[in-house]
């Protein structure tokens, strides 16, 4: 098999033989897809896909084209990654055009430019299509924004998860700034821990917190606490991952500017009765 | 006119009378907005657009609707946001399904939860739809991962307009962390004095910067250099708004992750010659 053969079906949709398209499939309502990802997924021929990526994205991937499920792999340890990288530049290299669909945004917390340096270094031409990262869904759907004038003038995204990215070696003093909303990605495990040092080096702890579950898709759940009560509250609540964690006074705004869901129901009964 | 007569006319694509959708438009390549946002573009009654919002955006605004530019008057001062919500309230109250278009995402650097806020005040009813931010867009289309593993386990964004949203009385010293990417909004203006006040709280001079102009869009310029070179390479290149600071040691990979426009052809150039 050569290089870069020409391909003989055309990949529909103007994709390109022999093409990787790294593609972001957002936090999980298909309505959140780009207008690029939906086409891109209906014409490719093959579509590598991870384990946050919702059915109903799925039911998008044309009928033609063929299914490869990476979240297996990435369950595992250390390697995975580096064959997710040779599985790409393989089918590429059979002149297929091929998406790696991942959920939220590639280029956040993603590992998509891992694979983008990897099908670089192989030669192999590809494309980043942005998604709508977990941060940008939940706080839509949740009624909490990033940033707000005199609430927040910046926000910054991290991660809660030990092994990923060297987290949890935080610059603590630093993230315990007022006027900062902190998002925090897979935080669910180390929670206990993310807050209790946010309070030593100097986080008031009643600062309103949030955490939300499986943003934009039906099984959205919310909590709201305080840094000071969230940990608990989330373990009553028995959220699970996918969770967002969302600190900073913007969570104030989470009832007033509620409007999906079960959070909008309940504050429509309230308002009703 | 009552507060909400029933309209005459069904909105469209499922839309609903009197309800304001806020809109976020991503950063300008029209195949970036989401599947949602062209859905509700197309039905809308009436679409409130921003000064960011693209023309070929623009193009996707059903042959039927109303358009309104707020962008003028977000050129006056103090009261221009108040006369949007205002007038959002009012259009609602007529009856007619409303969307209000914004660049980039609502809820980062866009005052959307104002306008979300004013709504819910006066019983509006509302939805969101977040959107590809500049940092998200401009991250994938200049070749600059916001997150790598070993570079950046966190990324943060800011504005670098001092009037707007307290900026500027920065926490210098804990944004000067060489494992957070920092991506600023609106920094073209004070560009000199954050990369000055970043190398006197400890930012490394040597870090590598860019600058990414109308990112995603035909008019797309990037200039890479450093936290001590970038204010100097950023006037030579002649940038001009909209265009986005991204500082960090991710900013290392974008020469080998470019793949859009002119820097792609620059590469494709010096690879073949
Ligand atoms: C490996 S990271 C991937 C992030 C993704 N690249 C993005 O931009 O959203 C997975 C984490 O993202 C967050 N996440 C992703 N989708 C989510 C959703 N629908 N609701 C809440 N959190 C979500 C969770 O914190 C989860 O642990
Ligand atoms: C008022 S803020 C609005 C941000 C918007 N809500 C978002 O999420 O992208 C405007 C700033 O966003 C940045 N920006 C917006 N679109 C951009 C683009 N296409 N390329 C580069 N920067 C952009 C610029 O820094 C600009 O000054």
């Amino acid at each position: 098999m050569s290089a870069h053969p020409p391909s003989d079906s055309p990949g529909g949709a103007g994709l390109r033989p022999g093409m990787v398209y790294l593609v972001g499939a957002g936090p999980g309502d298909p309505e959140l897809l780009t207008v690029k990802a939906a086409r891109l997924l209906a014409g490719a021929e093959v579509v590598v896909y991870d384990r946050l990526v919702s059915p109903p994205i799925l039911d998008l991937i044309g009928p033609g084209t063929s299914r490869i499920y990476a979240g297996k792999a990435l369950d595992r340890h250390h390697l995975p990654q580096d064959e997710i990288n040779q599985l790409l530049v393989t089918l590429a290299r059979t002149g297929r055009s091929v998406v790696r669909l991942k959920g939220g945004d590639p280029y956040i917390f993603g590992r998509g430019s891992e694979e983008a340096a990897c099908l670089a270094a192989a030669g192999i031409p590809f494309e980043v299509v942005p998604g709508i990262t977990a941060a940008a869904g939940g706080a839509a759907y949740a009624g909490i924004p990033l940033t707000h004038r005199g609430l927040a003038s910046s926000v910054r995204f991290l991660t809660g998860h030990g092994a990923d990215n060297m987290a949890l070696c935080h610059d603590w003093a630093g993230l315990a700034d007022p006027n900062t909303t902190l998002v925090v990605y897979m935080g669910l495990t180390n929670l206990g821990d993310i807050v209790e040092q946010l309070i030593a080096h100097g986080m008031d702890p009643a600062t309103p917190a949030a955490a939300v579950q499986a943003a934009t898709t039906p099984a959205q759940r919310r909590v709201v606490a305080t840094v000071a009560t969230l940990a608990e509250a989330v373990e009553k609540a028995d959220l699970e991952p996918p969770t967002l964690l969302v600190l900073g006074r913007v969570v104030e705004l989470a009832e007033t500017l509620a409007w999906f869901g079960a959070e909008a129901a309940t504050l429509a009964r309230q308002a009703s009765g």
